[in-house]
């Protein structure tokens, strides 16, 4: 029983890659960079993406791929800032988005027109770790509210990303949450990890984040 | 393919809910109850039971089930406030904790000498909405940093608990989290449910929680 369940799920992963692969050539085709935004729920994706659609939007044209569980409250949050959101419904259960949805939802975004794009997955710190979605890289969101440990408690998920965002940074004079050991704990499992130190309720920290963003559609050009 | 696992999925939640029934009936034999704790990650299970075992250990004779994925961390911090703790590891990726897991813990736990169990499921609000794990009641910890939709986009598991528990309320004056919004949200998805407002750090609250505990735990006894 046990075993089937597990040569049943390889098969379908090894069919995920394949169509991460897809998604992957899709993109380099068209030298679009596409960020796979992962964290907890309630860390603060949705909040970013809306910043940084107001921010970025009149330089960049971004597109978002939106992956929420049972409601569209993300994609109407965001509909506001783009016309390039298309909404991936996560069905049955399911924690996380696949690469089909992905490359399903890429049907809809006109990519010869696109400098970026961003996939808000759902808000989980394990499931979406094991899936490649055919991103650049994935981008975990860790908020200073919810503990240093973080990192060692759910390392795949932070193994996996190649950036962490720190979120909620206004927060910190209240929080007993201390930064060193977050940095600590998370350069444990991957120490090859790039930091961001964000508020997106005062702005701090966002120059970088733009900064960032920018670079990496300019050298996707390059490519 | 898809058929394929959907079948194996269900033969798999249908034996873990005869697994569930037996643990209820170990549990019912020896007049326990059982509360399961759910949360995202880091909204504050571990450092509610610190609390509980300190307050209520005197007392209340409390057994401990806690489900990390990767680390002890949680089973470190909890092991210097009881002696009745049973780790529980959650590997292969795995999400929730099932209720075959639960069983064997158990055997570790001394039931006849037993008052209550928590069960500290993995930090996911998606995954362990899915599995019975033969407690008396789901119990949804709810940090007001996470924002007032939780209920909304993840309403299984508001669905499937009984209580929410409020959690870090001593933030609320530095959030723009909206209490009664939050209270609409849950209540929308499930009119049953029942509210703790809670601060584990300043103890607020906490005094209704372990009235509560002690009245299930007489419940219990009567039964």
């Amino acid at each position: 029983m046990a075993v089937r369940t597990i040569e049943v799920r390889e098969r379908v992963m090894a069919r995920n890659d394949e169509l991460a692969a897809d998604v992957r050539r899709l993109l380099a085709e068209h030298r679009v960079p596409a960020f796979n935004l992962v964290s907890s729920p309630g860390s603060g994706k949705t909040l970013l993406l809306e910043r940084t659609l107001q921010e970025l939007g009149g330089r960049l044209r971004i597109a978002v791929i939106t992956g929420d569980v049972q409601t569209q409250n993300d994609a109407d949050r965001l509909s506001r800032y783009t016309d390039r959101l298309v909404q991936a419904v996560v069905t049955g259960g399911a924690c996380h988005l696949d690469a089909r949805q992905i490359l399903t939802a890429l049907e809809e975004v006109d990519l010869a027109n696109t400098d970026l794009v961003f996939i808000e997955n759902v808000g989980n710190l394990v499931c979406p770790a094991s899936w490649d979605l055919g991103e650049a890289a994935k981008i975990v969101l860790f908020s200073t509210t919810e503990g240093e440990d973080k990192p060692a408690k759910y390392p795949k998920m932070f193994q996996q990303s190649s950036y962490a965002v720190f979120t909620k940074m206004d927060l910190l004079p209240h929080l007993t949450f201390e930064m060193e050991k977050a940095k600590a704990q998370a350069l444990e499992v991957n120490p090859d990890l790039s930091f961001f130190f964000t508020s997106a309720r005062t702005g701090d920290g966002l120059d970088e984040w733009y900064a960032f963003l920018e670079g990496q559609v300019a050298e996707a050009r390059r490519a």
